[in-house]
């Protein structure tokens, strides 16, 4: 099978390409796992090829079709769509988090739907697409409010992904994530960028601002309980999902306070005095808007794992990027 | 102010026109009650112009943008997007729903946005946001899962609204309608076409076949409180609604057994008898997804009317039409 990663320049997708590569297989429509031929990683800046004969880098912009048509073909039987413009941006430029979140998302699926071979597409949304009163914990028949356009991009393409997946054009996956830290290498424009950067800086010896009030609670994974998701959510068959294809992934619950006595505990007390707090209202008015916490017993029910505890992940972090 | 309806040719479009003529008036954006200079009728179809020299008749395509920006100007400072492709038809007609419900409504959000004078835009979704597995009472905090096209481009529309509202492009108002019954003419490619038909054809003698098993039970709304609330949800003030631009409309809950009760209570046994019951999958399949009532505390707080019982719906059905 051919697989395609688009953002697969990303942190995130950088890093499901390699654990696609190390594993060389997928479980296809028909339950049977099958060896990844060929793996395009497709992304605005060429990716990285891991020196693997697998590996197409291919450099191109998921809102122009045309690309997107010369890329697909009936051998590409699992697409994870995982470009996105980050909530921050999407706010700034109100047209491009619509061309790339929403229009390049419905692109990606007309084109598979006029293929008409059925791929397995994952999709990844994104505790954004929450807003307004919400309960202590988010349940899965919680109404979306989004307060962003971030949020609300994201929620109208995992309504598309469900609705394309029902009318079977393509086997949709919408995968909900939780807020991932730590993101290593520099800040982003996610409105949420702070929650990696309140670790990964101060542990380099860095400055690093938290723009919001540290009672703030945040939904936290791992990066690498993330990609796990991605290739379990792919991997599950359509029965299991087919009443809904939105499934909320697993995730920590913990407030910047406690992220910080987490970093202290695991780096120590100079660490932490890196760490300078200056709320900043555009960014708090979104990320307070986002759940703190979601019922992840569907997902967990589905097989889906989450990381145990804040301080597992600021370890394995350092782990894997330091040692 | 200049008043335009899409739509404008419609059941509802004709009713609502006719409401906006006697009454003359609307409340603008500051709180004042501005008499309406023009009132533009867009449609695929010449509507009637009812012979008032404020009524401008417009045959066009809705999703034809360069249309829609000929229409529109600072002037037009309320709109009533009506205009839509109904259920049944959205279903058999995949790109055709999504060109009107979704592609259309945003055309028209963005000339707003463009033009810049932010309007008042009403906007009507339906029921059929609503799906899968359902309290019997949902609540405005209840996730939607449409298991419709129509039912899932009315939600994006929605957000779309919400958000277009939120970034100040627009002032927008989501009016969740019950199904409307009893509307008078012919059959509509609705799946919910039958809940008027099973009314209105018995009391004219005909033949009415009734596609679901009669334990259905539905939400609906006579035309006369859908119009009139879709008055009172454009005088409402900006403040009443910002927290969340959507609100789900009062209707009367109903099984398809005991519509057929009141119609027999209201015009005879010999009436009911011109109703045969033979189940259709697909229509079935569609209007079960959708809530048998919801939770209209908001709406009835904001000032909202529904209709007191079925038994008035029809008796007033009758009374404006066949006296």
């Amino acid at each position: 099978m051919k697989v395609l990663i688009t953002g697969g320049a990303g942190f995130l997708g950088q890093l499901l390409a390699d654990r696609l590569l190390k594993r060389g297989f997928l479980i296809n429509r028909l339950g049977i796992s099958e060896p990844i031929s060929e793996l395009i990683l497709l992304d605005l800046v060429p990716a990285n090829d891991f020196r693997d004969s697998r590996v197409r880098v291919c450099t191109g912009n998921i809102a122009d079709s045309v690309s997107i048509k010369q890329l697909l073909s009936k051998e590409v039987t699992s697409i994870f769509h995982l470009a996105a413009i980050v909530s921050g941006q999407a706010e700034q430029d109100f047209d491009l988090g619509m061309a790339i979140n929403l229009d390049a998302s419905r692109y990606l699926l007309d084109s598979c739907r006029t293929l008409g071979h059925i791929p397995k597409v994952i999709f990844t949304s994104s505790v954004a697409v929450y807003g307004g009163n919400l309960p202590e914990v988010v349940l899965d028949s919680t109404a979306l409010n989004p307060k962003s356009s971030y949020g609300s991009q994201k929620a109208m393409a995992e309504l598309l992904l469900n609705d394309y997946s029902r009318k079977g054009y393509v086997d949709g996956r919408v995968l909900r994530l939780p807020t991932i830290t730590v993101r290593p290498g520099k800040a982003n424009q996610a409105a949420s960028s702070f929650v990696s950067g309140i670790i990964r800086e101060p542990i380099k010896g860095m400055q690093s601002i938290c723009p919001v009030h540290t009672s703030l609670r945040v939904w936290v994974s791992s990066p690498d309980r993330a990609v796990e998701s991605f290739i379990h959510g792919h991997d599950l068959s359509t029965s299991e999902i087919s009443d809904s294809r939105t499934i909320n992934l697993p995730g920590v619950s913990v407030t910047v306070a406690e992220m910080m006595s987490a970093l202290e505990k695991v780096s120590g007390s100079q660490v932490v005095k890196h760490i300078s707090v200056e709320p900043n209202e555009m960014i708090e008015r979104i990320v307070q808007s986002w759940p703190g916490a979601w019922d992840d017993t569907r997902a967990k029910n589905l097989g889906f794992k989450g990381d145990t505890s804040f301080n597992e992940i600021i370890q394995n972090y350092i782990t894997a990027n330091l040692i």
